[in-house]
């Protein structure tokens, strides 16, 4: 393995408060949300996901996003605030509360969008365009592309059809872009395939890498994704968080061990591991049961059936 | 990150009943552990790593280590077993229940030898010889390196030292070498540096590389290993493991997983990662509690203190 020619920094985007606390089974009273965030930051995260603007029948585990990010943003004036909305009303909301960036999601894979969000992929682009059109001006305007890599129902995703997609995203006049690996099953060599067949359709824009860790790829993801000139990544304290509309899917890769792995290779993330380990702890004695397998596990990875296609 | 010129096969040797059921808090019986092995070897593992003939007072787990060898040679006589042992007592009962290889373990660093087995390298060194005279011609012999890239009290092990204990060890005569990372907490680049110079002291002998997965660097190391020509590998059924004298180490590399990885990869290992997984599922629904930090925590990886010499 090499490690020359990487990139010289990256960006952590932490997501543990949206990605991690949504899947954990206990609602985390509202000040301690805050207080653990707050241990989140001090360890120099620059940009962070802080909540979703949903439903709070849908996700009731961030139904005080309102509170939550006015609360955390008057303490860090400087930290790039995300939120993850799913309609007008969301994105409303989501400016209400001073985000920063508003994330706007959707699934690569028909049957993945149909489920997570009852829409096809064509009724969720055009949807968007609402929501752009309020956002654009106020905040930046960010679009996450769930199951870019690996769905559940439909294995492996065409790389030519995410490249499409990214350029139908594009031509809206987005802000960022997001390929998300929301399974975390998908092996090096395919992640690997899939970023450099979408590569000339990301010239030029910031793109983050989300990354789950069910069979254990993401820190080997993340030194694929560095090899071909990727330096944004998704990650979550503690490696928490998992799609719960994704049947399997495990925890994202953990903070501390992007941050860990990027510095031995010499990829200045600005952020120390042990600070980060030192949260991690604080949440783990909280004790906290997380909704995905790890909480049925008593050892070891969650294994969820390996999908067929690559048999 | 490149897959090309990778191994066309790799070996795995199944360490699980040893590595694994010493690191589980319960005495697993004799039967139902014959009945897991035979689990594991309905898979197509040819060569696994079965018992210890050690104390049962130091390890209580592996206390039925004369029954359960003979049991399970009967039933799968073309599969290569390994027993480890700390002295010429226990190769002498190796042998006595049938060992295809007896494993002699001392550790690279010092102060890890001393706590594992309290004697310096260079006693372990010499204490080895009378067992290797007694297992000559007999089975074969193997020599476990342990920390041979990081210990918990030293950090970092200086890879010429590894290459002038390799040169000691095949100064004896022995069959094969096995280098491990029993801490779990290498990093690739280190891992690489440390194949990179000892390669040369390895030219022409079978060598397996114990990898342990704390930080969640196999799957990466693994692929370090492959890219240096290394196709042999020590693994566990769902990553249990784990050295009770080594602090904060977590399981090994998770057989599932590498034969996925390696699949995914082109590397043959002659097993599917499907049944592998039913059998990790099995000893799952079995209930077994682990010794490690997995057992007491509510989510993710453990996380040991981070090792002060990479800050």
């Amino acid at each position: 393995m090499h490690f020359d020619g990487l990139p010289k920094n990256a960006v952590i985007r932490e997501v543990c408060p949206r990605d991690g606390f949504q899947g954990i089974c206990d609602f985390i009273p509202t000040e301690k949300k805050v207080e653990f965030i707050g241990q989140m930051l001090s360890t120099g995260i620059k940009e962070m996901e802080i909540t979703s603007f949903v439903s709070p029948k849908a996700i009731p585990q961030l139904s005080d996003a309102a509170q939550v990010l006015p609360a955390v943003k008057k303490e860090y004036p400087d930290v790039e605030f995300t939120a993850l909305v799913p309609n007008v009303k969301g994105a409303e909301n989501a400016l209400a509360a001073g985000a920063d960036v508003v994330n706007v999601v959707f699934s690569v894979s028909e049957s993945h969008n149909m489920a997570n969000i009852r829409r096809t992929v064509e009724q969720s682009l055009s949807g968007m365009d609402d929501i752009i059109a309020l956002v654009r001006g106020k905040a930046k305007i960010c679009v996450s592309m769930a199951t870019s890599f690996m769905c559940p129902f439909e294995g492996r995703i065409d790389p030519r059809r995410v490249a499409e997609l990214i350029g139908k995203v594009r031509a809206k006049g987005v802000d960022c872009i997001t390929l998300a690996e929301t399974i975390g099953t998908c092996t090096p060599k395919d992640f690997t395939e899939t970023l450099q067949v979408v590569k000339p359709a990301l010239e030029g824009i910031p793109t983050y890498l989300h990354i789950h860790n069910t069979y254990g790829f993401a820190d080997m993801n993340v030194k694929c994704a560095l090899d071909e000139g990727f330096n944004r990544f998704d990650s979550a304290v503690g490696g928490l968080g998992g799609c719960p509309f994704a049947p399997g899917a495990a925890g994202n890769a953990a903070t501390e061990d992007l941050v860990y792995l990027m510095q031995s290779m010499g990829v200045d993330t600005g952020l120390d591991p042990l600070r980060v380990v030192t949260v991690a702890r604080a949440l783990k004695a909280y004790g906290l049961r997380t909704m995905g397998s790890l909480c049925a596990s008593s050892f070891g990875k969650p294994k969820p059936e390996m999908p067929v296609q690559n048999q």
